[in-house]
């Protein structure tokens, strides 16, 4: 989405879809619907509700038009979810979403081995995609989510030409944006400032969000990176649930309310209340009961000295 | 501590003071001794091996002069304790140490809560120790350890100007190096940016170490931006023992293991061996049987694409 004037960095919460797919128990239907309702009350402007993808691979994503529909009547809300290929997109676009974001491993072997895909046919199917939207539902926004970007367990080694070719190719398709994801928190901060630089450089406006994950424990010391590079959205997760392969202390996805309170402490406004999306956790914990939240600003409070981003004047 | 050529960054292992005073249980002296060993083993090049205070008041720092004594016989380690005054820099000086960190609170509320000393009475002893090594101990360094830096539970702001102003004040009264520390945790990218750089501008060679608190989770994240602003050496604790008010994940002091993996991973050079490194915990985990140990490295280890920072050719 664009930002609006009122906020200078736009925090996207992926927890919705991130979080909730790569945990076992599903979270019931009504929760999530109270869950997304809170998230959006404290303020955060746009929320990845789910996953349009087969309800047999995943069945916590089955209920992802529904959350799309109830999302859409949320005011001020952006509303995005991810697609896997052509059929996910079309039901995307039909539940009325208003962004799709599509991953794109930039090491083949991960493609290969994630969607069964060669590069040459995730471009077909992304080519696919951006005539369908051009077609039928023109003005919903295409993001490229480039995955494997700093590194992948299968291929070792992705270099910058490797991730800024895809880029590239991504916009020559017909993408609106290209985000950047570290799948398996590999990025450090050097390569993330060498990395986004470029991505602005060859992609201008088109140049998206990042998506960093906590595995090593250097997701926000990546956003400070980040930062330094022009990214103005960044992915998070509440609770930093989401691709979680260690335990315990090794979060997934970097952490929301941490994130929130690292931005505004810094004088970057985000439109997010703190204390409510601290408040938001509760729909989680009762949604998924006895799942480990992660975070320090919910411990630890925001401190004596802490002040909310002031309004440009 | 003079950096070696073969290093970037000098990593200050803390967690044998920072650490375990502030844990009640008290490590048994053989046990710290084994643990020095293997810090010292890992690569780490300055130890800070305990805090020279009356035993009365904290009983977990009684052995300090041994292992002052025992850090002495390792080759290629610095070896430096914490003094609250002048006896302390005595005994200090008497057992051998290579440095010492005074600390000295900006916010004055906080120097009346800790020390019971007006900022004139604590210039006094400044001199004082000062005067002491001058006179009977030339070659042994003393660092002014500014405290509150970055905001005080008590005083509330702490200002950019307060902090300058003690730090010139304290390289008048003859202290070789001026570091920072932020105390509660209250310290963001940002601002440690702008105080550091300050720091530099005004110190030059004087300007020292960076002590972050983990307490919001936003440590490293203040790392990316202390090196922007030139700081060469941080302090860090292993297992990120020490000051810790909240439980559980609200971790103290930033974590050694951690660090260390971020700067390798940006190609800074520390001279640590991160296997090493995570091996030492053992000793920490004997000596204090069911304490709480943080970090990410250690659960997820380093990854497939890790190589540590190449020597300079």
């Amino acid at each position: 989405m664009h930002h609006g004037q009122d906020i200078d960095v736009l925090v996207s919460e992926v927890a919705p879809r991130d979080g909730l797919q790569s945990i076992k128990a599903t979270m019931p239907t009504p929760l999530k619907l109270r869950w997304i309702s809170a998230l959006a009350d404290a303020g955060l402007r746009e929320i990845e509700v789910g996953s349009f993808v087969p309800a047999k691979l995943l069945p916590q994503m089955a209920d992802c038009a529904e959350l799309v529909a109830h999302a859409r009547q949320i005011s001020g809300l952006f509303v995005t979810a991810l697609v896997p290929n052509l059929r996910g997109a079309q039901a995307a676009f039909e539940a009325g979403v208003q962004k799709i974001t599509l991953p794109i491993s930039v090491s083949e072997p991960h493609s290969l081995a994630n969607i069964r895909k060669t590069h040459a046919q995730v471009f077909e199917e992304v080519q696919a995609v951006v005539a369908l939207r051009n077609e039928r539902f023109p003005g919903v926004e295409i993001e490229a989510g480039l995955s494997t970007v700093f590194g992948c367990t299968l291929q070792g080694v992705v270099t910058d030409d490797q991730s800024l070719a895809m880029a590239v190719k991504m916009a020559e398709l017909g993408v609106d944006e290209v985000g950047l994801a570290d799948t398996v928190g590999y990025a450090n901060p050097a390569q993330v400032r060498r990395v986004f630089t470029r991505l602005r450089n060859e992609l201008g406006a088109l140049a998206g969000s990042a998506h960093f994950h906590n595995t090593r424990g250097q997701g926000l010391a990546n956003v400070v990176a980040a930062l330094e590079a022009g990214v103005t959205t960044f992915d998070a997760s509440q609770g930093g649930i989401g691709g979680c392969p260690y335990a315990p202390g090794a979060s997934g996805n970097i952490v929301t309310e941490d994130l929130v309170y690292l931005l505004e402490s810094m004088g970057l406004r985000t439109g997010v209340d703190i204390d409510r999306l601290v408040a938001a956790r509760e729909w989680l914990r009762q949604g998924l009961p006895g799942e480990a939240l992660y975070g320090f600003i919910p411990d630890a409070g925001v401190g004596k000295n802490f002040t909310y981003a002031k309004e440009a004047v």
